[in-house]
């Protein structure tokens, strides 16, 4: 993680812009950035910079150091090659911001990544800060600056409002701006951020803090980057109450293997940026609908409390069916709706309610007038078990609205956790809730989507930031000396004795037969493979025998080692088993995974990442995630487990965040003793600082 | 399953109607159906009947019998008590159809219930069918016969066009036209089936098939009615080459019990359902936009032939991050898209076009061009290796779809296999597009969901109608019995000998030790419950002794059963286990199941389901769709199962859908030994038809 750079106030604020390169055709992409200024009506000056006297009828200077004065702001429009000459010569005159169009750098292989280095080296110790390189420019609509060469930005009246858009692809800032357009959205700023060679999105958007126009940040990401630049934001973008909400690549291999070849980035595990994401109280969305259709609601559903109880959602609506595909598509991302409690029904009741007796409140097609629909939904947002309440209106939304959509405008003004879902195309319908403040959605899926990702979002801690690991490859400890390390965590171990393979069974063992013995060497991860385990040994004889057939498997196989110390371990009688793991994450720093035990759920993915430390309530919620561990839970009258020991373990291996002299740790597995009965690491690969062995 | 009713003519196509319960408020729900068939033109003759003289200014009729005709169809809007009577009326007319709004039957609870068996038997026998009851109604737009309640219909010139619609929602009948319209999509029937008491959602879409209009079928499902019909219908639809696409409610447990109390059916198991509408060639969308862009996609992408090699898509694009929503939306779906071959880059470079060496062909801002582009998406148009070809344009198709759109267009002519995802809000290419004929998507989700869909399409069988089973609860058969019928059948158990416990040890077992022993008696399912079974027994007198165990134990617990017989069977050294199970659907019929072993499948429900039987091909297919089955494929050097054998014993399993006798049966585990050894069923429960044991 590097030293987080500030981004100047005249990257979104310039006073003054050469544009380097600048077209004279109007329709190519070297010619959009001084129309759309002009067309966007920007206060500043503006310098065409080109081989020519004119550009579209305005003056043009011949280089940036003949202009009449050092511009805020460089938008470089040039090719590789003469880029880089032109940040050279931003850097020379001074010039605060350069944005630079052009690819070509470490996405296109190792010349490309010398190049990227060179600009580095370019800007070191200068006063001039990058955006980019590949970065289609940005746009700050409350000044009219349109500085970009993003096509979609070719149209008047751009629409202004307090959305702030950061995004890792170019393209999508002119997606982003247009379809929210078309849904009334409006606009503070948007920047197509390139490749954070310089500036990283994290201090881009921590620039925009103090601007009291912006509301919400919709972020576009192709792969983490900036992790300690996009934390020092997310903490104060919830310190202002503002939502940030993300859409980010890679849910499926294909996207991640494709951001790293379009970017240039490692990827990095897509689970790891969730738990980054929602640690730091953003909203991760999967769908670009939802991405648009989330700030409405964010801004109004506060972020829960860690450790709160899992959200609960009613619905009450006119349409069982166009209700049920919101109440699948929270189902499916795991938030369930709840049926109204015994209370509630109570009053629905006296209030001469009827909406049947399942999960939703389905008043039916006679129930769509507003003598219905108004008291239910007063109802239910007084009801103290629902963190959300969503109504879903039917086909009367579309041409008459006072039935059923009428009361939850009504509705709005008292209550903050409402949302609603029109059925069919009803836009005087959503002008009406959106004129009111309530989030409507236009598909079951954006609503269900918006919703799951708002309640997935953690209170941001500003102590999350982590020790940073000492530097080196680093180095092994053997098993017995994880064990140790382990235990003055408070991660126990399965009882168990290190020794000369030589001595072993020629004195009485601390614990009963029978045992497992392993070879015991810190540069021996796979003991299977050689030979170098053995089960089920019932007596001191054995106990010889074994131990010296494994040193000598272990010979025969890598002589160099010098193999000859085997480790006697108790074998435990578990419920089951877990694999439990601590590391340092390239990109978003000390990270705790939980999985089920076995090689099923290392196929099936069956795990739980979160930044590292957690405490208990974050590692129940942990289990709660990880699904395979339901075997544990007293699944179909098997023993349960010790969860509260589980839970327990995860914390206390999580604090390894705090040890700067440990990278990394895997226990796998631990075992997950009977209820009250703890749990018991019978393996263990911990590697520290320092020297490599 | 039972009879297919077929769908008389005048329900689509009456030449009179009667409204019964018709109201001269044309705000109310009872007052839109008159105004509705006005204000669509229907030419026929429409009769309101109600106890007033007039209604909306048209003479009204006291009752049906009053008429001056018999009506072809009639439209009660009457509550349930006046919908009961006037269907009676209908029934005693010979009116030939009859639709009714009202609620209140098997969806209410048991009073409900016997309503609806009133109402099958008011019907039984008579020329009436019925539509409904809990259905709005219904519209045949090419004949403007407007005939429901639904208030999205309140608009004149509704879209006319080749979709026809079937929803079990009366809601979405509305939805879908309306966001039908707002994408320009033209229908011919939409009908809202109610309750399908009568007249099934598959025989009502069956009488559909002979009109020439009607190019594609929208279904909306909350529940699996109708197998048979739907059956018949789907294969007529595939044999006119007519798509149907069903968005089906139930991913989620929470949907499927709302499903249930919402329409009083079972749900069923949504993956049963799910391998049901795939085998007859049915695309399941996910998403609600899917539904309505998925048409223009699969009325030319056609249904791949079974055993097909896994769908390959290119990608070509101006805009790496925008494609990558549709990779990334893809590969959650199973689909993956593929690197253009050596050859085709070979062809793209001869042409001069470069587009990185990843999985998709970037050509970037600098290629936003149609000199590029063309070449480009003709040259993977014309490439062996893709199944569809998906052209993403960026934010120049906002304002200038000359540049990257016009040249999707243009290939448009040859190409079957090509569809269009553009990244901003972009009308106007859009327009373009659809004119094409080209099928283009407004939201990656979509684009993603519909192609997915397509391809999980499997050509129907007309063989696939299955043998109905044998009436009865039917009986089980003990273990070795049940080994026999699956020997007759293909599939091998273990080696075993069935005999009475004090026999066991008194003589050589065909097959060396170790064994297992476990009781044997058709009414003991649990066995190890019981103290039923011994494993890993090494010796004639330990089997003695296991054997004596294992009937006491059996006896202290139940001893009404007098189980004094056991089953020895070899134990095998497995590469791992699989769950294989058949059995009849009440509502699809015969279906076959496969999941990995083990507690954490079932959790994770990680299985595979398809209507059986399956040849080998559509095996190897589930074993393919069983992600935990990775484990047995040589996964991290481990021994490779015998997948073959596990292919041909899934496919002889699935044959029991010929033997009307066999209820249901599941090998639980069955051992998957190593390659070229085949499998072994080592435990098999069997229920067959006949009189409970």
């Amino acid at each position: 993680m590097s030293a987080t750079r500030t981004a100047p106030r005249e990257l979104l604020s310039p006073g003054s812009i050469a544009i380097v390169g600048a077209s004279d055709d109007a329709t190519k992409t070297a010619g959009r950035p001084l129309r759309f200024l002009r067309a966007g009506g920007y206060g500043g000056r503006v310098y065409p910079v080109a081989r020519r006297d004119t550009v579209m009828g305005e003056r043009a200077y011949p280089s940036l150091a003949a202009l009449p004065e050092r511009p805020d702001h460089a938008f470089v429009l040039l090719p590789t090659g003469g880029a880089m000459e032109a940040v050279a010569e931003c850097a020379r005159l001074g010039i605060p911001a350069v944005t630079v169009l052009a690819g070509g750098f470490s996405e296109t292989g190792p010349e490309g990544a010398a190049r990227e280095a060179a600009l580095r080296t370019l800007l070191a110790g200068t006063a001039t800060r990058l955006l980019g390189p590949n970065s289609i420019g940005l746009a700050n609509l409350h000044r009219g600056m349109v500085l970009t060469a993003n096509a979609a930005f070719a149209e008047p009246d751009l629409p202004r409002g307090g959305l702030f858009v950061a995004s890792q692809s170019g393209s999508m800032i002119g997606a982003i701006l247009s379809r929210g357009r078309q849904r009334g959205l409006g606009f503070g700023g948007l920047v197509s951020v390139g490749a954070e060679v310089d500036l990283e999105i994290g201090a881009i958007l921590a620039s925009t803090l103090d601007d009291p126009e912006i509301t919400a940040y919709l972020l576009f990401l192709e792969t983490m980057r900036g992790a300690d630049a996009l934390r020092g934001f997310a903490l104060g973008a919830a310190a202002r109450g503002r939502p940030v909400i993300a859409y980010k690549l890679g849910r499926s291999p294909e996207a991640a293997e494709l951001a790293e070849s379009h970017t240039g980035a490692l990827a990095g595990e897509d689970d790891v940026a969730d738990a980054f994401l929602r640690d730091l109280g953003i909203a991760r969305v999967d769908t670009l609908e939802g991405l648009l259709e989330a700030p409405a609601l964010l801004r109004r559903l506060p972020i829960r409390a860690r450790g709160a109880r899992p959200p609960s959602v009613g619905v009450v609506t006119t349409t069982g069916g166009g209700a049920a595909m919101v109440v699948d598509g929270l189902g499916v991302r795991g938030v369930s709706v709840q049926a109204p409690s015994e209370e509630t029904r109570a009053r629905l009741a006296a209030a001469g309610i009827e909406g049947g007796h399942g999960r939703i409140l389905d008043l039916t097609l006679a129930g769509t007038r507003p003598e219905v629909m108004g008291p239910a939904l007063r109802t239910l947002l007084a009801a103290p078990e629902f963190d959300l309440v969503v109504a879903v209106a039917g086909s009367s939304s579309r041409f008459q609205p006072e039935l059923a959509v009428q009361p939850v405008v009504e509705a709005a003004g008292d209550a903050a956790h409402l949302a609603a879902f029109c059925v069919p195309e009803a836009p005087q319908a959503l002008t009406m809730l959106a004129e009111a403040g309530v989030p409507a959605f236009r598909t079951p899926e954006a609503c269900a989507d918006a919703i799951a990702a708002a309640f997935a979002r953690r209170e941001p801690r500003a102590d999350d930031a982590p020790a940073p690991a000492l530097p080196g490859p680093g180095r092994m400890l053997d098993e017995a000396e994880a064990y140790a390390l382990l235990a003055g965590l408070g991660v126990p171990a399965a009882p168990h004795a290190a020794m000369e393979a030589s001595a072993a069974g020629r004195s009485p063992l601390p614990f009963p037969y029978p045992v497992v013995v392993k070879v015991l060497h810190r540069d021996i991860l796979h003991k299977t493979d050689l030979g170098g385990v053995a089960l089920g040994i019932g007596s001191d004889a054995a106990l010889a025998e074994a131990a010296s057939r494994i040193v000598a498997s272990v010979a025969a196989h890598r002589p160099e080692l010098g193999a000859g110390r085997v480790l006697v371990q108790a074998m435990a009688r578990p419920v089951g088993e877990v694999l439990l793991g601590f590391r340092r994450d390239p990109q978003v720093g000390p990270v705790i995974l939980l999985a089920a035990g076995g090689v099923l759920t290392e196929i099936l993915r069956d795990r739980c990442v979160r930044l590292a430390p957690v405490d208990e309530a974050g590692a129940r919620e942990m289990i709660a995630e990880v699904r395979g561990l339901r075997a544990l839970e007293g699944y179909r009258g098997r023993p349960r487990g010790d969860m509260a020991a589980l839970a327990a373990a995860i914390a206390a291996l999580s604090r390894l965040a705090a040890r700067p002299d440990v990278l990394e740790c895997e226990i796998n597995p631990l075992m997950v003793l009977e209820e009250g009965r703890g749990v018991l690491a019978v393996d263990a690969v911990l590697r520290v600082a320092g020297e490599a062995g």
